[in-house]
């Protein structure tokens, strides 16, 4: 059997309520040994991207765990309830994209089942909160123990609905991508891989340059935004792996209105 | 001997500070052993009736728990500390009405002290810190054990402050009733049960009329906001069997410029 | 060999990004026994004096533990990351200054290491995430009972890197002092310990004079904020023995335009 470290917790129910709190009851009555790591509970309402990508982001440095996800605009209709058997973890949440980054991240998906077997979730179950009835109590028991084919019906892996990966593409000595995340700093992350800098022939300590609102902007390509001169624009690889960009000692988001999803292209800034 | 499961905690301290940590490490310290789930900590300042309805709802989803609720705009003046016996489980905090609505919630009281004994508090107590020094070290000592009677002087229960409870009341084919609260995603919860539609004779899928503000408006009375379309304003039962609103992927609070307390009728929306 | 507690956890990551929870698996991986206290995660990016006042007015309450604490500017530069073994306590961040309050308020500094053994850390090591590569990874191990002597070399602990406290001088009948914090409620923390106004001749009951941006105002010195009238000013000795400002079932910060920082004097409002 499997042993597990550990449940993770994200969700788009904010901290004001106790809606966390109730479903850390519910995982403490049935799995008392368990520990639940909150990953965030800040998503922005329903926005399934932004949950998928911290997701997808924070798995990788937890210990074999199943990851319950609970962004879920569409809780109560038809879409599927769903438990994934990745190569490095389960998770659980909405067939509605949220998990599809994780599992891509913990090395794709081994075996799904749709979550049908009700006798494993809280009665009543409320048509608004899932995650209190049915998502958190099947997590909890399969993070004892409990075989994921017990869950429900197995369904076809592929059938899963996926989110559009980030786009990035290199054309033209060109890396173009689209900004993933805004991190509480104003650091803006990238959809492009470390590996485009490297193709594109920018080294640590280059300047590149960056195009994004009409605007072309200049930044050294550092290692970290700590060497920066407070006010000064730079790029980095994060801990992600991805192009960021950052403003030391300030908000590069806001100075480059560069919200979410905004295209960005890089390019290495070859002397005249 | 009883056995707790954990140790449950509301406040509104906030979380910019260290206070809720301190308290965190004051219960560590005398119950190691005993989980704490944290409800919320971000009731707005002082406000005892917010802080009594986010735990009434949520104390039904814990396992058998000491909750510590300190929401006390009174910290060291004369209002009493208690702690109460409810029929499923132990509540501890002032005597300003914040645990009564979950003492109901629990069961009714069973018995009641007053926290006299100060062989049990941290000293020196700080006169702004009860939750530190006096709540928080009574109830790890009770959910490790400690019999209720040994915290201090009994009291009579019926003598206990009780908020009065959210009004709702039918009249004349309408029920009426105020809005309790609003949760992160705008959604208002209204004090009128959801056995207040079947009296009206509404049934899922029938329209309502919400009379507010000196509005008048219609709505679907549906089982989840899931089946919406966006910016529709529908009604549904929420997880705690409340009747509340709800814009699908909108804010019915600031959309009805409904905040807590405002009163709010509904009827069955009768063909002419 | 010294048993730990638990870890504290202090940064200004924000709760929006999966960051803490990295940090949480991290730990969880290589000390599954040892519980991780969140302190806060809401420090103002980048502001070593706010999480040092934090992180120093929380220790006292912990059981024995490892502290670690991460604000850090300048991650990824030449400064040092350390260990700070104190009578009561081990501290980890980086060597800034964030720690030394702490340390001050846990005994002093008994032995400090440089944190330079990178087998304990995680590889490859993000340039912008110490906290879950470097320090986390190094406080767990300590926590678990690793001698502070296998972290890295031993260096001197009067070389670290010291915040100046916060200043509070005696002058011509008078206390002057800065505003230390401002916690959610408004309350002003001042740098001016409870023992001035003694040795003011300030007792409880009494009236002080509040000289701040070219103003003066009068309070009453009381015990506690519960017994003021709502809106009054009071003066209180605050839970860490610091004199503070309160405004009942109001904002004192905003009332008096006192950020942290501001310089404040206090002195005995005698009779004319």
């Amino acid at each position: 059997m499997t042993t597990f470290s550990c449940l993770t917790f994200l969700t788009d129910f904010g901290l004001e309520d106790g809606f966390v709190a109730a479903c850390h009851g519910v995982a403490l009555r049935i799995a008392p040994a368990i520990p639940v790591i909150d990953i965030t509970h800040l998503v922005p309402p329903g926005d399934v991207r932004r949950g998928a990508a911290v997701l997808a982001q924070t798995v990788p440095s937890m210990p074999l765990a199943v990851h319950v996800a609970v962004v879920d605009p569409g809780v109560g209709t038809a879409r599927r309830a769903i438990a994934v058997q990745a190569r490095d973890g389960i998770l659980v949440g909405p067939d509605n994209g949220v998990l599809s980054w994780a599992v891509a991240a913990l090395g794709g998906a081994v075996r799904a089942v749709q979550l049908t077997n009700g006798d494993l979730w809280n009665h009543p179950v409320a048509p608004t909160f899932h995650g209190r009835d049915i998502f958190m109590p099947v997590a909890a028991r399969l993070a004892a123990g409990l075989d994921i084919g017990e869950a429900g019906t197995e369904v076809a892996a592929a059938g899963l609905v996926a989110l559009a990966p980030p786009t990035s593409r290199m054309l033209d000595g060109e890396a173009e991508g689209e900004v993933l995340s805004v991190d509480r700093f104003g650091n803006v992350q990238l959809s492009i891989p470390s590996s485009a800098a490297a193709e594109l022939g920018i080294a640590l300590g280059d300047s590149l340059i960056i195009r994004c609102n009409r605007r072309e902007l200049n930044a050294p390509y550092v290692e970290t935004f700590g060497s920066a001169a407070p006010g000064e624009l730079i790029a980095f690889t994060d801990s992600a792996g991805l192009i960021s960009l950052a403003v030391s000692s300030g908000n590069a988001a806001e100075r480059l209105s560069l919200p979410p999803g905004a295209r960005v292209r890089i390019a290495a800034d070859l002397p005249a």
